[in-house]
């Protein structure tokens, strides 16, 4: 169901000039923005990855890479080390192109708006027919007799999938906690929008939707704005936590997911904040100085299944815990906002997973951050330095 | 087999004014360093966490937390909030004691210095039989029906194990790479020693010797030094490499890590520098900008295992990659270095594990660190900024 009323949502797409998508998410209808055209001389955008990894006129520079002894995915994307890197505001690429200045958005004002990422580490999908390569991504991992021939990266495959940039807003000072609920919304319907086009698209087995915010992080724009991961698989934390439901459900417990936030309502000293459509709470094992999950009330296992009331209830409710983030220190918090929803074609997840937004912080304290160091990074153990319950204490008592 | 002839150490043990052990690895006899009391005024150790995680006369801020999405242990050592951070180096705790400051080593100097850790994550594991609360911890996650109750953070166990701290040299200014080999093979053996003294403690499943080099990585203590750990359980990123082993073993394809270094060594291409009994090599997947597997020709299980030439070689081989490291961009390098051994219970690991040191660095150019953003820390998917033929090809020319 989409809104309705004062929510709804115009949406109209085109094409930069290189030939990337965009898709503005308008509040009002009638904007004319679309036909705007991109006057910028770029050049074009390169389809896709070709089939040995190779980008087309240039040198291997991007791929996936299969990490033996972890058994997992590992994207090079060297070709990234050029993206800009924290320009001065009058040079912001998510700007509105304004006073003569052309910038990634054609016209001189917006809602929200979502394109596609001009340094992708992913690229390739679209909605079009799959190309021959996808074939190839497809297939199993090749058998690799006496490891790693000679030629770059293998076994890999393409750097295939997807990455898009959504802004939230034009103000280029501005940040999700300071949106309007009305705002709030847009953004969620343009992450509703876009988990369904991308899981439409072949070869995406997973679609991502986060925002990576403050410079602690590693942010190189500081204009409020969040990304979209079209995965060509399903990634490791998802992949734990299908493999953690289904061996709860075997187990004849039921669902996970429906298990731990019972349990945390009905525990309620992490609980943080909620209202009737969501809760948001300090997981007990959190990782994170400050972490935070919201999950609706009514498990779904993407974001397009999400009720009406429950859309606008979660804006409520992530605009709250936001500002009380940025409240419990008095400095706007760095965080990361990551959405968990099913893969696309995992049958059991699409039924079982539980969708949720997992919000959390490396700042422990005002000058000091959680690093990773050598039990997270070398062990994959995670070393917490505040407890749960007094997190989530502080956290409710910020406003 | 210990060493022999110029690289023999003596080792010596004692005890600090709280209880906690210390043992000097002497480069030379009759030092009597361990006979030197600690004349500070401590308040005894907590011997170890109570069964329902609680501190001793202290509120419960510590703990292993069961993270059922994840499927894995989270440490919570809340009390750590307030350990040393980054001391003046004169009053540095891991310098000798002398002229009148009395530091964590009493003696006035030393060559290779292993305590137990002040500010430990893990406690209670000793030489001496297991408390009874043990039995507990070894027992399996308790199930949980209708989630996590109220009490603190159940489902979880006391944050049972045991910290160390391994201090290089007794040189404030001094680092890993400026060490001379016979200084490197001490500190060998005191890995060795460690990895089968917490190897035989009841309770203790997983020993992992490391060291976090520079601020940039958290670093709280500028004296060389590094971390051991012994955990009371296998930890994630060893669990999946057991498992990939298994797997491999399992379709007929021999021994993954064999296999892995032999197309390594065949390729060629991302071989960084070897001698006759070890190798070190940039992994095809690598996560980190700058990183170098350091694998024994001949593999071994564990630290204990390695013949004595191979544990010459090691220490020449480590030394010239570390200061490839350094040289790379005329900077002292923030580096993990993290040991990778079979774990002790598993019988297939002590069997077909192949031990290894992972060093990485989070550097990625001058000024340009590289940050887990929303795809690592939120899917557990890496992006590379650096091609690993391109980062091997750059480390051997940094001499």
């Amino acid at each position: 169901m989409g809104p309705v009323g004062s929510d709804q949502v115009w949406q109209s797409s085109a094409r930069l000039a290189d030939g990337r998508e965009i898709i503005y998410f308008d509040e009002s209808p009638g904007t004319g923005r679309a036909a705007i055209g991109d006057r910028r001389d770029l050049r074009p955008a390169a389809p896709g990855p070709g089939a040995s990894g190779q980008q087309p006129g240039g040198p291997a520079a991007s791929g996936l890479r299969w990490d033996a002894l972890a058994g997992e995915w590992v994207v090079v994307a060297a070709q990234r080390q050029d993206r800009t890197f924290l320009p001065p505001t009058e040079q912001c690429p998510l700007c509105p192109s304004r006073d003569g200045r052309l910038t990634e958005i054609p016209a001189p004002d917006y809602d929200v708006v979502v394109f596609e990422n001009r340094f992708p580490s992913l690229r390739g999908a679209s909605g079009s027919p799959a190309a021959a390569w996808q074939d190839e991504l497809t297939s199993p991992p090749l058998p690799v007799p006496g490891g790693p021939p000679e030629t770059g990266g293998v076994p890999g495959r393409p750097a295939f999938g997807r990455c898009e940039v959504v802004v939230f807003t034009s103000d280029h000072e501005g940040s999700f906690a300071g949106l309007t609920p009305r705002r709030a919304r847009t953004v969620l319907e343009a992450w509703t929008d876009r988990t369904t086009s991308l899981t439409a698209m072949t070869g995406i087995e997973q679609v991502y939707c986060f925002e990576n915010r403050g410079e602690e992080i590693g942010v190189t724009l500081h204009h409020p704005h969040g990304q979209i991961y079209g995965f060509p698989f399903v990634t490791p934390r998802t992949r734990a936590m299908i493999s953690q439901a289904k061996e709860h459900a075997a187990a004849g417990r039921g669902n996970l997911f429906d298990e731990l936030v019972a349990g945390e309502l009905a525990a309620g000293t992490r609980v943080v904040s909620r209202n009737e459509y969501w809760c948001a709470f300090v997981p007990a094992a959190a990782r994170w100085p400050y972490e935070v999950l919201l999950f609706p009330a009514q498990r779904v296992a993407t974001m397009p299944e999400l009720s009406e009331p429950a859309r606008a209830a979660f804006c409520d409710l992530y605009l709250d815990v936001l500002r009380r983030l940025d409240a419990l220190f008095g400095l706007p918090m760095p965080y990361i906002a990551a959405w968990h929803q099913a893969p696309a074609s995992d049958e059991f997840a699409r039924r079982e997973f539980g969708l949720h937004l997992q919000l959390f912080s490396i700042r422990r304290a005002p000058g000091k951050l959680k690093y990773l160091a050598g039990t997270e990074s070398g062990m994959g153990v995670w070393i917490g330095d505040v407890l749960p319950e007094e997190a989530a204490d502080r956290l409710r008592g910020a406003r």
